[in-house]
C-alpha cells in the first residue's frame, strides 16, 4: 500500500517547508518537492498543513473510580483522539496499594488490547513502593516497555506515597534508565482544607477550587524538585496550573537543573472563575483547579521560555450524570474533564492563529517533546523518513464551534461549549491509514496497537 | 547538477534518522529510503553523520582595529569556517561614530563581496544611533537584510552607547521587526580597573582577566534585560561567559521575559588558569575574558535548560605578531581568539561525545538556533526540502589532534594546540557544491554569498 | 540646668516602659522609676511617649536650583523639623562639577552656620570623582566629619557620576571608613524617556511619572548593589519607591550582601494617581516619583522584614510659584515636596497606629537607625545616659488635622492638605532644652549645631 | 535589698554607653551617672561590660530519649546556664501522641519546678493535633503563658505531624495570639536515607549527616514558609544550618513574608569534617548535623542582614556513656550536644571579638531578640528600668580555654575542648540576685522560676 501526500505545508518542531510525503506500509518513506512516485492514494495538501500526530501524554480512559469508570473507553477515547489529530496517547495504569505492578498491568492489558482504535502506551502509577515494587521497575522498562513512572503527592490513602517512598523510588528509577513524573500537589493540605470546607457545609464547585490553593502545588513542585535534584533522577511536572509552580521550576534552575513541566490546554484558556457557577461548575472539576488570569500569561511565557516543554489534556471525562454524584458536595464530584478530541484544534487557534506562539512551537510541544521525552522518538512525534506515518492535514483558515453535538468523545457535555475555533482537522493517518476523512472516522476498533517506549534521560 | 548523499544518518535540531538526500541545484529537493534518483554525484554516507552546515552567528572578519585587522579576510576566514563545517557566518558591520550605518555598510561591502569564500550576512553594529540613525534602522532591514543590530555596553568612547541610546534604539528595531543584540560588559567599571592596573603596573595578561570581573557582565546583562523587558524589543545577549550573567536572565524569567543567550565555544571549555601563563596568556586575551570551571557547568546546563540557545565563537584572530603589540601591556593586546574552524568539532567532542549535550541539541545551538533567531531559516541552518543544501557529511569517530600546523585560519597558533578531538568533519556542501572533500576544499574566492536576512521576532 | 521628665512612656529602638528621665546640660543623666531628683523643671509626661528626637537623613535646605532655591533654610526647615520632632536633620553639600568638596562645603557652611535652629549634618555629594576629589575624601572625613558620600546616578551633566567613577570612589571611601549613599535611578533612560514626551507635546505631571518608570529604579539599584559587592564598599539607597528596586536588594541577600535601604514616608502613603490632577499633580512632582499600591505595600512589608532601615522625607520644598514654572512643561517643575515637619506624626498615625508597624520600629526607622548608620550615635538617635537630650513627649491619642495653615515650612500648600493624623507632638527638646513646647518654638535662630560624625562600617 | 554596679559599659541591642545601674528587689530601678543611691551591695565594673542576660530559648532539659534522660536536669543545666550567661532557658514539653498537652504539661512541671535554678519557660511540642488538641491551644496561651507550640517535620510515628495537622495548629495559634516553631528537615527523605545506610552497613557518625542532606533541610524550611504564609501565622524556624534554607526565607521575602529565623552557635563554628572522626565523631551527631564552611558564612550575613534573629544552642547532651548506645550504629547515637553554657562566651569571641557582628547585635540575637519573639519582653532581654535585673558583667579581654574539665554542664566532655576564648563571664545577676561571682553558684536549687509568657505577634 502506498500514498502520496501533495504539496502540503510540512511543519515539523524545527522545519515548516512545501512539499509531498510519500507513505508506503505505515511509515514516511521520503518527503520531496515533486516526488515521481505513483501511490494507490493521492491526497492533494495545498494550502493545508500537515504535522505530526498529536500526541497526549496524559489521558485517563476507563479509569475505575468511585464504583464507577471514566466515560471513554480505549475505544471511545482514541477514537475521539483521533478526530482530533492525536494519534497516540498514553495512558495510566493504577497499582492498587498492597498489589503488584504486574496484575495492573494485566488489568489495563485487558481493557485496552484489542480495543484501542489509535495508538497507546502506558505510565505506570506507583502507589505503594517496596521491595518488590522495586524489582517490577526494571520489568517494566525492559520488559514492558513502560520508562515513566507517575507519583502522586496527593490523594493519601488512595494513590498518594510519601516522600521516603519517592527518593527510593527516584534513585531506583534512575538507575534502571526510566523517568518520574508527579502530580505534585500537597495532599495533606488540600485534604484538611476539603474536610474543613465540607465541615463548614462549604460545598459548592467554588471550594473545590478554595481547598486547592497556589500554595499547595507551587510547595509539592518545589518539594519535587528538591527530590529529583538530590537523586539525579529525571523528572517531569505533569499538568502544571500556576505561577508559584512554575517559579518553584525557575528557582531550581540556578542549581543548575532541569526539570520537565506539562502543562494542559485547560490551564491555559480557562480560568478559576467558571467555579462561580454553582449549577454548571461541576464541569470544570479537576485536579488542580483552574486558576487565574495571571496564571495563563504565565504558562504561555513558559512555552516561550521552554520552561514548559509539553501541552497534554489529564483528558477524564465524566458524564453529567456521574458530576451529578457531587452535586451536593464538591468532593464527591468526579474529577476530570473531557478534551482529548479538543487539545490540537484549541492550542492552534488560542496559541498559534492568536500570535502567541509559533507553529512549529506548537507542534513541538503538542506532538515532538511528549514523544521524545516518554522514548517514542522517532518512531513518533514528527515526520521523516522512517517515522510512522502518524499524519494531521490541517485546514487553518477553516473556522467551526466546539460543541457537545458535534464532538465523538463520549461525554454529553462539551468544556468549551459553543468556542469558536479558527483551524480545523481535515484528515489524520495513523501508521499510513487514513483514519479521519472529513470527519469520518475509517479506522476499527483495536486498530490501535501499544507503542513501547525506549529508555530515557533527562536531556532531550 | 545533481547529486545524491547515501545512506547517511541524518540529523537535524528535531530528527535523527537514516536516509538518502537528493540534492538538485543549490537546495535539497528530497530525501527518502532509497531514492530512486540517478545523480552526478553520488556520495556514500553509510556510518557517517550528516548535519546541517552549522552557522557562526558571531566573527569578526578583516576588522579594522588599532591601525590594523583581524587576521583572517573573509576569504581565508569563511574558508577555514567550511573546513570546520560552518557554511554560513554573520560578521559585524561597525559603523564609525559620527558616521552613517550605509557609509559603514558599503565599507564592509567592498572588503567581503567577491572574498568570501563560505556565505555570509552582516549583523549592523550601532555605535552612533541619533535621529539620522533611526531612520536607517527600517532601511537596513527592509532594503539590506540586515535585522539585527548589535550594540556595545563597553568601549566607551569608540564603540560604547549609553542607555538612552540604547532604548531609543530598541523602540525604533522593536518598530521595523529586528532584534537588538548586545556585547553586555559594563564598560565604565572595565575602563576603570583597566586604568587602574595599568597605574599600579600590573600588566600581565592576568590583569585582563581582573579588569572584567565577573560582576561587570552580570550587572550589564540585567541591565540590558531590564531595558528589553521596558521596550517589549526582542534581546540578545552575545558571548555570555558566566554564572552571574545567566542568572540575571534567569531572574527575568521571573516576569514572563524571554532574552535570547549566546555563549562561545571557548567558554564552554577553556578556564582563566591559562592566564597565568605570563609568556602565552595573550592568545586568550578576549572580552569578556575565560571564567571559572563553576561557569562552564553553569552554561552547559543553560543550553540543556534551553535558556542558552546558541554556541557561537567570536572568532577574532590576531597572529602572535599583532598580540605581541600587547607584550608589555595587557590593554594593548589585539582581543580575540581563532575558533571558526574548530567550533563544531569542538562541541561535537567536548559536548556530544563526553555525553553533555545530546545530538540534537547539538544541531540546535549550532546550526539552527543562529538561523531562526537571525531570519535565515528555512534556507539555512536545516536539512529539510527547499533549504539550502549546506551540508556536513562527519565521522563521528575518528580521532585527532588541532593544531595551527593543520588549521586553515590565517594565523600561526592555535588555543587549542594539541587537543584531541573525538568526531571529523569529512565532507561539507554549500549550496549543493561540495567545497570540502576530506581537508581539501573546492570553493573559489568569491563563492559566498551574502544572505539577505528576514524580519524576526523575540520567539522561535 | 536640670531637668525633670516624669512618668513617660519611654520608647527607644529596643525598649518600652514607664520611667523619669533626668537631664542636666544638655545630656541624658539618668533614667529610673521616681527619681529623687530636684529639677529647674518638671515637665509631667504620664500617659505621654517619650521616644528620640526624630533623624531625618534626607533634607535639601536653602538648595541652590535652577536659578533660585529650595524654599527652606537652614532657619525655616530646621525650626519646621523640630516642631514635628525632628531634632537632627542630614543636609546635601553639592560639589559643582570641576570644583572642589572644600569649596562646597565653605558655601553650605555660609548658609547654615548660625542660621539653623535644629541640630544638622552634611552629607557630602559628589559629582565629580577625580585624584583631588580622592585626596579630599579622607579630610572630610578624618576633620571635617562628614563620614557619608552622595551620588547620583541620574542628572547627567549636573550631578551624576559614571561607573567608572562610582567604582573609584567606593574604594576610596572604603578605605577611609565611609560609606556612599545613592540616588539610584537610570538617569540615561530617564533623560532620554523626558525628551521624548516632551517632543511628542506630553507635558503634564503625569508624564513625569511616566518618564521614571519602575524599571529605571530597580536597575539602577541592581547596578548600585553590584559595584558595592565588588568594593565592599558599605552602600546605602536613599529614598527606594518600588518593589523592583528592593527585589534588587533582596536578590542581593543571596550572595550574603548587606545593602542599606532608605525609603521616605510620601512613598508608603501616597500613590501615582496623584499625577492624574493636572492642575495640582505639580505638588507631589518629586524623583523617583509615587508609584502603585502595591509598592507602599512592598515597601511596608520590607520594614518588618529588616530589608529596610530608614524612613526620611526628601524634604525639598518649593512654593507654588515655584512650582509654577513648570506649568506647561512637567520637565521645568522643581522636584521635591515639604514633609520635614510631617514625618513623624505621618509615620506614627499611618504606620503604628494603623497596626503596619511596632512602636519600637518606629523609633529604630526614624531615629535610631540614621544615626547608627551615619555615624552620630550614641549622641543622636536614642534616649540613653550620656546621650543628647533630644526627647519628643507625644500625645498618642490627640487627633488633629494637617494643613499648609497650621504648618511651619515656608510653603504655600501642604502635600497633605487635611489628612487625619492620630497622635501629636506635644514637646521637643533638643540638648536639654525646651524647644517645642505646645506649637511654640522657644528656641532662636542658631541654636541647631553641626554634628560631625564618626568613621562607619556596613554592619549596625 | 538594693545592688549598685558601677560604671560599667552598659549594652543594650540598641545602646551602648558607661554608667551605673541600680537595682532594687528583682529590677532594675536606675540607670545614670554617678546615681547617688547607696546600696548593702556595689560592685565596680569599671572597664567591664554589663549586657542583659542571655535568652536560650531552645533547650532540653532532663528530656526522656531512648529509655534515658537527656543528661543536665534542670537544676544542672540552668545552673550551668548561669555559668556562661545566660539567665533564662525555654525548655521544650513533648506531648505524646494520643495524649493531651495538659499532661505533658503536668510531667515536666514535676521535672522542672522546685528545681531550677535560673528562670525557665516551656514551648509546647504539639505532636498529636486534633479536636481536643485544638481545645488546648487558648488554655496554653491564655493561662500557661505559654505561647509558642513546636512542631517537627522529622520522627515520624514519634513526633512528626503531617501538613494536614501543621495547617490546623497554625490556624487556631494564629486565632489564639501564638506563634508555630518548627524543625524543618523532611523526616520521611531521612527515615529513608537513615534506613538505606544502615542497610548497607554504614554505620559511622559520618552516615549521620549523609542522612540529612542540606535539601532536606532547605525543602522543609521552604515548605513550612509556604503553610505560614497561606494561613498568616507567624511562624519560626529552628536551629537553621544551611544556605539552602536561608534561601528559602530570603525567596518569601519576595512576596512580602517575614519568617523568625533561629540559628545555634554550633552552626556558625564548627563544621562536618568532624564527623570524618569515627571514634569521637559522636559528640557532635545532632540533627540538623553541622554544615559546611560556606554555610556558616550563610548564616553570619543571615545575622547582619536581619534575616536571622536568634542564637540559640539546642542544647541537649548525653554523657559519653549514652552516646556509645550508638557505637555500631549511628542512628542509635543519642542526638545533641552540650552547649548551654558556653553560648555567650562564644558568640562573643567568634562573633565580636574576630569582628564578625557588633556588640549591639550580640546582645540582640543572644538576649533582646528571643524575649522579644517569644513574648517575655520587657522583663526579660534588656536592661531598662522596670525589667528584671538580670545581668552579665563581662570581661571583654580575658582569654580563656574551655575544657569539660572546668565547665558546669553535667557531661563529662565538651564539643569545644580546647577551644581558646577572649571574654569572660564574670559576675551574674537574675532578678536582682548575684547567682555567679567569678565562677561559683551562690543560688540555691529551685531559685528559678517559671516565665509566663505574653501573646504574640510576627513583628518585633
Amino acid at each position: 500500500m502506498s500514498l502520496l501526500i501533495k504539496n502540503g505545508r510540512i511543519v515539523t518542531a524545527t522545519d515548516d517547508y512545501v512539499a509531498d510525503i510519500w507513505v508506503e506500509g505505515e511509515t514516511v518513506q521520503a518527503i520531496g518537492k515533486d516526488l515521481p512516485f505513483r501511490a494507490n492514494n493521492v491526497i492533494d495538501a495545498t494550502g493545508l498543513l500537515v504535522f505530526p500526530g498529536g500526541v497526549d501524554p496524559h489521558v485517563h480512559l476507563d479509569m475505575p473510580f468511585m464504583g464507577t469508570f471514566s466515560s471513554d473507553t480505549h475505544e471511545t477515547g482514541t477514537r475521539a483522539a483521533l478526530h482530533g489529530g492525536t494519534t497516540t496517547v498514553i495512558d495510566f495504569v493504577l497499582q492498587k496499594q498492597g498489589h503488584s505492578l504486574k496484575e495492573a498491568l494485566a488489568e489495563w492489558n485487558s481493557r485496552a488490547r484489542g480495543t484501542a482504535v489509535g495508538d497507546y502506551s502506558f505510565h505506570m502509577a506507583v502507589t505503594d513502593f517496596n521491595e518488590n515494587t522495586r524489582d517490577e521497575i526494571r520489568e517494566m522498562i525492559d520488559n514492558e516497555g513502560i520508562t515513566s513512572f507517575k507519583t502522586f503527592m496527593a490523594y493519601k490513602g488512595a494513590l498518594m506515597i510519601d516522600d521516603r517512598q519517592m527518593v527510593a523510588l527516584m534513585q531506583e528509577v534512575k538507575k534502571q534508565g526510566g523517568l518520574v513524573t508527579v502530580h505534585a500537589t500537597n495532599g495533606d493540605v488540600i485534604d484538611y482544607l476539603t474536610a474543613k470546607h465540607r465541615a463548614e457545609g462549604k460545598l459548592t464547585p467554588l471550594y473545590h477550587y478554595l481547598s486547592q490553593p497556589e500554595m499547595t502545588e507551587a510547595e509539592a513542585s518545589g518539594r519535587f524538585a528538591d527530590m529529583a535534584d538530590y537523586t539525579g533522577c529525571p523528572g517531569y511536572i505533569v499538568h502544571m496550573t500556576c505561577e508559584g509552580a512554575l517559579n518553584a521550576v525557575r528557582n531550581a534552575t540556578r542549581r543548575n537543573q532541569k526539570v520537565f513541566v506539562e502543562t494542559c490546554i485547560q490551564y491555559l484558556i480557562l480560568d478559576a472563575s467558571l467555579y462561580e457557577n454553582a449549577a454548571e461548575g461541576a464541569k470544570w472539576v479537576m485536579s488542580p483547579p483552574l486558576r487565574e488570569k495571571k496564571d495563563q500569561t504565565t504558562l504561555w511565557a513558559g512555552i516561550n521560555q521552554g520552561l514548559v516543554q509539553v501541552v497534554a489534556t489529564d483528558h477524564c471525562p465524566f458524564k453529567w450524570e456521574q458530576k451529578l454524584m457531587g452535586k451536593d458536595d464538591f468532593s464527591k464530584i468526579p474529577n476530570g474533564h473531557p478534551a482529548i478530541e479538543n487539545r490540537l484544534e484549541l492550542l492552534y487557534s488560542e496559541g498559534v492563529h492568536s500570535g502567541k506562539i509559533s507553529l512549529n512551537k506548537f507542534v513541538e510541544v503538542a506532538c515532538t517533546n511528549p514523544a521524545k521525552i516518554f522514548g517514542m522518538f522517532p518512531r513518533k512525534g514528527t515526520i521523516a523518513v522512517g517515522s510512522d506515518a502518524d499524519l494531521v492535514i490541517f485546514d487553518p483558515t477553516t473556522k467551526h464551534r466546539l460543541s457537545a453535538e458535534t464532538h465523538h468523545m463520549n461525554v454529553d457535555y462539551s468544556a468549551y461549549e459553543g468556542w469558536e475555533i479558527t483551524g480545523k482537522v481535515k484528515t489524520v493517518l495513523l501508521r499510513g491509514k487514513v483514519v479521519i476523512d472529513d470527519g469520518t472516522c475509517l479506522a476499527e476498533k483495536g486498530y490501535g496497537q501499544f507503542i513501547k517506549r525506549n529508555k530515557v534521560s533527562g536531556t532531550i
